[in-house]
């Protein structure tokens, strides 16, 4: 079995039997990291390059481990201290190091579209680590991954994506991937953060009131806050948020029913999520994180094994 | 033979055995340093995670030195370029990382206690690599290595610290060491940066005149004068300090005796110490430097066996 | 066969049979690359690390990627976040990485002259990547195997260097090394960019126009504006030096003969060089880049062969 394409630039652009394929072939993957020995020589002597033009911890940190569990070598860039500072253009500062035989690059980079244009120009194959408020297709194979642990399947799911909707790679990744795959999708947050149109764009559920969609889903994703991202203040406080849309233990207690708590992290404990409902049984948060690494395993093997062709 | 303890958070921990097996495992590593072959497998298939979250540069090479020599697998964190400016906690950072199967975390970190907090939370083995103005355990090892493998043993000798004693987690580290291994210890400087009850909390001598110091000891530890960690000035000037303190080579030649030097580096040449003191034979400062990765070699191998139980 | 050299330095100090050794053995290396396996164990426990004082993208990268294809062990260390900032002396800092036992320096550093001062004062072999205004050898070595390769010598062929003749590294070490190989050398640009005695000092052309310098060249080796170097403004405006000096397809139509373009990047695209120039078929810039990987696997693999006797 082969992917459809060879990059993975974002979620849009795969099929539902692409999505299968990578979600089992990271099963495999979770079964060697539970292993007392990890590592497989499966990528030994392919070389990945990691540009990472935007702040990050968790994903950079993932996609080294994904890549060294699979024996690659990596070459880290980030954009300080770099000839990004000298002005050289991204399509120039790419195709230089792919002169120097890199065999992938995962990049983050904070234009919308940038992964996308350098796809057209290079011979490499690309893995989007976020782009802009585009798309991070990772992320949301890693939360589709976590759910179908949790509930054996996606199909007929009720997952509620809540936060900052506007901004969010997040949950554009996610809503095009849950769409794909059968899931029942809501947006929830207040109306400044949720775009106008975006109910019949993608065939969704949208709602402004946090208890009702709490009420309807099985899963509840809760957006990061990126205050980063806002260029005007969208809503008037941290505290107003956290007081109408913050998911805390008393509201989930009410509930008619157990649901199940995501967050691509870093959580902004307090404001969209409160500590008691993070670190509880209902968070499968940390399960996300263990997962990324697996699901980045399968896309790098996966695009590998096409690239070699 | 086994640490008493999971961790490396600071000497006062330790037990006069468990330091004895760490210098004992570190003489061993020392040998395969001298090796034209200096990689051994033992570590195969660990993977490391060095959290810096201060400025170092031979701290930092150092561990990763002794990391690859292990055959371990390393991610380096700094926090600049991380979630750290996201503003996630402590707390959650290690977590992430954790859940991404990492086995062990080095971390540096300008708060006193921030490893010790981990500890209590996480299940992997943590080395403190310097926190705030607590604790410096591999440094105050590698001393005690170099102060042994001079004089054949720490018991009876005299080890006179010198300078800011009150801001240096290198010299509480020291003073908890030597003492438990039945050293004779001085801590010598200005009266303003010598706490005020050291003498009686630790059991050991103070002097307030370098000459006198010197005298007595057999190694003289020169401290670092580190201005970053003054919020007040307490002396006036470097120059004063430099001629009530800087150890030179007038003073060395009229002792009774010839003494050691030792420096935990980076070195102000001129202030606390004058070069033809630092780069005489007297000096043990790049053995202290070799010594370290063989120390730290030490101290991850028998913390990954433990944590392997 | 050796090198007469313990060091790369500059081109100065080789000897013409040094360079031939250098690029006949990068040859070899240039074919490994092509295999789908690219990694020889030659450095096996070799520990390299590169010391970066300077911004870089495409020199460290390629010399990372070098090392790593060797398989030696590669430490990264850049002067933020380091001992740098401490106040630490250079010899200071070497010194202690070399207590480490790190077998090679690959530096690049602001002060021209830094390697050669280390050289004097340290035991492991020291790489040059680049330092202040005064060379950049394996830049100079790359520009070579690139000519050598599309011409079969470099012998009597005609290099116009172009550009920023006066605060280049990259143009001294090229003059070097062509003029040691019997390569005809001219440089232009502007006279404010140009040494006033270095016709008479190398025994190479100057031109101060650019129509004639390109009539008369087979490569047109064409230097970035390096605005970050200069202290005044030696020229108006960016616009009047691409007027007068900007290397474009219309320049290149209207000569007798096809000439071959070469740019040590990153490129100021229609500064310096035009996309229509630096991306046609008479470009050899991508294959510098690839040339280099295989320049510095062969310096490095000869260096460490001589420091091992």
């Amino acid at each position: 079995m082969q992917l459809s394409t060879r990059h993975l630039l974002g979620i849009r652009d795969l099929q539902p039997d692409d999505i299968q394929l990578i979600l089992d072939t990271a099963t495999q993957f979770k079964e060697v990291l539970q292993r007392p020995i990890k590592k497989v020589p499966t990528l030994r002597d392919v070389t990945i390059v990691n540009l990472f033009y935007e702040n990050s911890t968790r994903t950079r940190i993932s996609f080294e481990l994904a890549e060294k569990r699979l024996s690659a070598d990596t070459i880290n860039f980030t954009a300080s201290g770099s000839s990004a500072a000298k002005g050289e253009t991204l399509l120039d500062t790419v195709n230089n190091i792919l002169s120097m035989k890199v065999d992938m690059v995962v990049m983050r980079h904070s234009a919308s579209g940038a992964p996308h244009f350098l796809a057209r120009h290079i011979p490499a194959a690309i893995v989007n680590a976020g782009d802009g408020i585009n798309e991070h297709p990772t992320q949301a194979l890693l939360d589709a991954f976590s759910i179908r642990e949790k509930f054996g399947t996606l199909a007929g799911r009720k997952i509620a994506i809540i936060g900052d909707i506007m901004h969010s790679r997040v949950a554009l990744s996610n809503i095009y991937l849950l769409k794909k795959m059968g899931a029942e999708v809501m947006v929830a947050g207040p109306p400044t953060l949720i775009p106008v149109h975006i109910r019949e764009a993608f065939d969704i559920r949208v709602e402004y009131n946090l208890r009702r969609a709490l009420e309807w889903c099985d899963v509840a994703n809760v957006l990061r806050i990126q205050l980063e991202r806002q260029n005007q203040p969208l809503f008037s406080s941290l505290r107003e948020y956290s007081l109408e849309y913050g998911v805390n233990r008393r509201l989930l207690d009410n509930l008619s029913k157990e649901i199940v708590i995501m967050h691509p992290g870093p959580i902004n404990r307090g404001v969209e999520l409160d500590s008691d409902v993070a670190d509880s049984k209902q968070s499968l948060i940390l399960h996300q994180v263990e997962n990324g690494v697996a699901v980045r395993m399968a896309v790098l093997y996966l695009l590998a094994g096409r690239s070699s062709n």
